[in-house]
């Protein structure tokens, strides 16, 4: 997905609210009136309403102690100075995708989805116990923010295309939409990736001035209707394997809270982990069947040719991260060593499993 | 595993505290005192520390208006009596598995796992979007108890055996430790599956009295020592694919609560889904290096042929439940056909993905 452009073209990363001044959080009778804004439209399912899910969580369960209120992308700043505005007391907190962040720091990426990376439950197993979440305080802490993970869309399909990608010599020349580095990676097998804004995309796809895209995965992609301008769709994506979604705090509005008032606030964002990732798999899987049933979708998957060379490739571009100064290696590292121990288990177990449950119920 | 006979073994089962009186929850200056019992010794590793976890969360983010005092199995009621003591109020909640209550009725066990069943990811999809809290609700509630998914170990390990598995010849008359209904599916093929407690197992596989055994996962395995007195570890189950722990309240005392209230609770649940799973995921990563490193483990897998034939009568197994009654009927088709939708999805992306991963980085 490219939630920047989409959000930009929608006109919502233009707009401002003039809201500059450093608003401390409101107080009444004890009680704390909290700004969250977020990088997506009110409401975009899945991410906007789970954004929306984790405000109602805080305020019902403090017993409106601690009001929370979203502003959705461009209400009170534009999508992407949600860091910024955080980072400066303009808002409490954010609901975003660190990976947005790229431009303040190249090592945010990791804390969302990398090429090649961690699935969902991977990534939250190295935030919660393989030393990720420390090394995410001490990132975002430098920009004087606090984050948690706060929700994941799943594995991200690879893609809408209106031809057949059967080798690597399909790929050359390929005009496909896929931005930051999994676009990076196409490039570099000698496709021509652009990061058109999502509300381009489907005219674009029609008209034939791009032959490919991604987007998120079936739940979402359908609601795009890219499947009435492109035949095949390949579920297996590498560029975000588990895009997890982050709650970002102003730090010194996160010091304020009582230790109560911080457990609070954590367990809603692991819970929005729990079930965004729930409601992903249900839709993502409802949505499928629709697709294949209703709209004669044909479904496809790389060949291993293609996709052990994009996989290399993809390895490369990541590891480049680790070059930029001593907390991208340490953290690159960090991730590539959980990343490791924890799928040796998995791929062993849950993995074998799935594929042999499908060879028997068929 | 099977923590029923584990915990009668330790003698916790047995012990009991003459709370045989109806104790409505503690009310001072506001604040209430509620009684968790828990099927586990204290802070077992994952089972009862997540449900210390609980606890504590809703103890914390209530500021001391709930507090939560934790009992482990035996302390307030024997670990198999937590059921009826929130049922009928000596205890406001209680931390366990499902399946437990089998003697209940014999749909509970969707609730946690059944062999061949649904993956953790696959269970929450189907809990929070598709039907399947609903369905909890209508079963528990018919014992006075309100239920939410609270936990998940993941994908339970094939087990240890003194031999390798390479037919079905290999099955008949192999004296395997499985409990419920996996140890059903084994004695439909040949095999003699007992129900050990836990601390007997050791010295059974040691002696030869048995020949396999599983208990959890790499994690909890390694802990029991079986690398000691068993060569080969199947590390792909089949009985339990994704062991949820569920949080069952006492339908009044549930009732009692605010709506803010009630929603701390709820995401106190659903945090711990997300922690528990990333901590077993985490640390049976962990400790499946260092059994392979340190203890020289000989990882096997079972044939196509074998785990075929265990899936195939697992599905008659687990189809016999839906048999039993009307409502047995509804939760069995609503858990087929979500299990269907989610893993329709999640093969085609995250397992093709894991397997392609797993192929390039080697």
């Amino acid at each position: 997905m490219d939630r920047r452009s989409f959000l930009k073209n929608a006109g919502l990363a233009g707009a401002t609210a003039g809201a500059a001044t450093l608003a401390a959080p409101a107080l009444a009778s004890g009680k704390r009136e909290l700004k969250m804004v977020t990088t997506w439209p009110k409401n975009f399912p899945g991410l906007g309403t789970g954004a929306q899910r984790i405000a109602d969580r805080i305020t019902a369960a403090s017993e409106g102690q601690l009001t929370v209120k979203l502003f959705a992308a461009g209400e009170l700043v534009p999508a992407f100075e949600s860091f910024d505005a955080v980072s400066n007391g303009t808002a409490d907190m954010y609901h975003a995708a660190d990976y947005y962040w790229l431009g303040k720091h190249k090592a945010f990426g990791f804390f969302t989805a990398v090429p090649m990376g961690m699935t969902a439950a991977e990534l939250e197993a190295w935030m919660h116990f393989g030393g990720g979440q420390e090394l995410w305080d001490e990132l975002a802490g430098q920009f004087n923010v606090k984050s948690f993970l706060a929700g994941n869309t799943g594995l991200q399909a690879g893609g809408w295309f209106n031809k057949e990608i059967n080798s690597l010599e399909d790929l050359k020349g390929l005009k496909m939409r896929m931005p930051g580095l999994g676009g990076e990676v196409l490039r570099r097998l000698g496709a021509s990736a652009v990061a058109l804004p999502g509300s381009e995309i489907f005219p674009a796809l029609q008209s034939g001035a791009i032959d490919a895209t991604e987007w998120v995965g079936a739940w979402n992609d359908m609601a795009f209707g890219f499947y009435k301008v492109a035949k095949y769709y390949y579920t297996k994506g590498f560029h975000e394997p588990g895009a997890g979604l982050s709650f970002g705090m102003n730090k010194g509005v996160w010091e304020s809270f009582t230790p109560g008032q911080q457990e609070l606030i954590r367990s809603a964002c692991m819970a929005e982990n729990n079930y965004m990732f729930a409601e992903y798999n249900h839709n993502n899987g409802a949505a499928l069947e629709t697709l294949l049933t209703k709209h004669n979708v044909q479904v496809r998957d790389f060949s291993d040719e293609v996709f052990d060379a994009i996989g290399r490739k993809a390895e490369e571009v990541v590891a480049e991260v680790a070059e930029t100064d001593d907390i991208s290696k340490r953290i690159y590292e960090s991730y590539v060593k959980s990343r490791k121990e924890t799928s040796a288990w998995s791929s062993l177990a849950e993995r074998n499993y799935l594929t042999a449950r499908d060879r028997i119920l068929g």
